[in-house]
């Protein structure tokens, strides 16, 4: 690993399925204002591909992601930084969120503080047995109140006050019994698992992933009725797509359809 | 089965427990506009009966209900037929949720699509070992948006995404361990196991459990304070009831209460 | 136990550590109006106490709480003295929510009614294998409207409706499998476990605590971005305070946090 290695590698394949590795093993790929540029520009650059399909989010070395930098953050004493900080943090969580297609975290080794947070705000998650979890920054007297945002929306509210409280790790098994985590496998069979994941995805249609992904977290912030009514106008929108009107047509004349493109496009 | 068989069978016991079965099973029940008519006509039935107790939602033949129908939304590739279909079909959903008696659902078999919606959106749901649930519409290029609706509500955020993007299946006892269903029997116990659930409820007093079910989904979608506010307003209208007062009174005096009706009123 | 007993014992130990007992185990600790002023007496008490570091909840006697008192209900079928009685029971609740402090459910027995709502409304909770777990009010025609506010915000949808219909206990190992309590244990392991959650708490700095409890609860009730926002603010201002500092510095340092008092003041 030289100086001038990248801090995070973008690899693409022909399916349009992006790999982001979190690449500053020696740092536990902590979250410096370097990285969280450098992962920034990654997913802006897969929000401009219009044949992207999907995202793994992967990280080098021993761990997957030890979160902020927290050397960096006692040389720079000073409120206005913090706030530059955490709003760039909260930017690129929020990117996860937005981006059209499903980002699913590959989770090797230890996810902690805005790392753990990396893998709830994913949509999707694979850890192995080695994995494990924590929103740590209590045990430095910094309470993890930004990764609290999507622990919260993915875990049962007292096993997330206690992650948060007591800043202990759980385990890979505790993380996928309490929602943080799709599946927990062996280590040899992570990419295998990632890329089940991601081959069901890149053979629907992106423009139903899409639409599906952003609606189901909008709706999930409204009341019942106002979530049936976006909801109900979403899926007749999708219904009036190529990719839709030919699955309808397939499933009655019982055959797989036949979609235009490998995207389902 | 003959053409003129209704499409939702409805029988009411003495206890005022309706059964709405879902008979069509020839197309494994489809929500064809016609079936959502036939349960919309049910349950309305069932929502002007004052002595109406609770539902039990059942379907015929191998399936429980396997959504949408598709082959007729390929022969009507019209926005607005769309938009008329999704908002039936909401408003049958938005029917089971506002019923002031409990919905079980009884599922069998398969429920794929708008059918595991219909399985979200009942109150309480038992299932046998050979039930199955998938949100499955993405297969054929169309998200399963409305049904991610209830399902966000009921199953953890990962794995409900994990559902609607792959589509693919999970067992009666992954759905009860994320808390799709209540119970997972063997085919031979379902029917004791639902009349167990609703002998329960039948024995409670029928206003209490109007006011409960409709108040527990109000104050779901308030912040802390105000549904505070809500449910102390609602518990202390319901402590004025005369079965309530029975019911205080039969405690003071360790013994069961005298209610006036089977039904508790 | 004379009658001039407390209702609630306040015990407060060195490191500012409260432990509340509810201290009326020939009623089942049910929380009548004078144990409710005593309950809300204790929590102001903490409110004040500018070096309260934890509270433990606990009770006398063989149960943990049966809820209101039916006796005293039964005996004033009077709507403004159950609207004061709820109200008053609200109150204790969002104090428990409202305090700085995390509060730590001690559940040895029975939790029935608005006794399981204290658990559900306590941050965190251990409880014993004989512990049990009831929303019971049904039973005698009242629905526990208010004990279902907490209970749906840590219990899964169908879960929470099937224990507010039916009345129906849950044992401890439900309880946990479904979130309403962190822990169970064996009854001679309940205070070793206590404590342990405790101590990890008062090791960290208490600003900090007090910051991310409040927090949690007030980005949870917002929508993603607003949650985002409020969460950055707050932890930009928690790294200025001096222990946070102190703590980044020491990780910088690779040694412990050396904070001023025992309470990382």
């Amino acid at each position: 690993m030289t100086e001038t290695a990248p801090l995070v590698l973008l690899e693409r394949d022909a399916r349009g399925v992006y790999t982001l590795t979190l690449n500053d093993p020696k740092r536990f790929n902590a979250l410096s204002g370097e990285m969280l540029d450098a992962l920034q520009h990654a997913l802006d650059e897969v929000a401009h591909d219009d044949e992207a399909r999907a995202v793994v989010l992967a990280a080098s070395g021993k761990a997957f992601c030890a979160g902020h930098n927290l050397k960096d953050m006692a040389a720079n004493p000073d409120l206005a930084w913090y706030q530059q900080l955490f709003a760039q943090c909260s930017r690129v969580m929020l990117s996860l969120h937005k981006l059209s297609v499903p980002v699913i975290a590959r989770v090797h080794g230890m996810a902690t503080a805005a790392g753990c947070q990396l893998v709830a705000q994913c949509d999707l998650a694979v850890a192995t047995y080695e994995a494990s979890f924590a929103t740590s920054g209590i045990h430095y007297g910094l309470f993890c109140a930004t990764p609290s945002v999507p622990l919260v929306r993915n875990v049962p509210a007292k096993r997330a006050m206690e992650m948060l409280l007591t800043g202990d790790f759980i385990d890979a098994q505790t993380a996928l019994a309490e929602g943080l985590v799709n599946r927990v496998v062996a280590p040899g069979r992570l990419d295998a698992e990632i890329d089940a994941l991601v081959q069901s995805i890149v053979e629907k249609p992106r423009v139903a992933v899409a639409m599906g992904k952003a609606l189901v977290y909008q709706q999930r912030e409204l009341g019942l009725d106002a979530a049936y009514q976006l909801a109900g106008q979403a899926m007749a929108t999708n219904m009036m797509d190529d990719a839709a009107q030919e699955g309808a047509r397939a499933f009655a004349e019982k055959r797989q359809p036949a979609w235009k493109t490998p995207h389902g496009g």
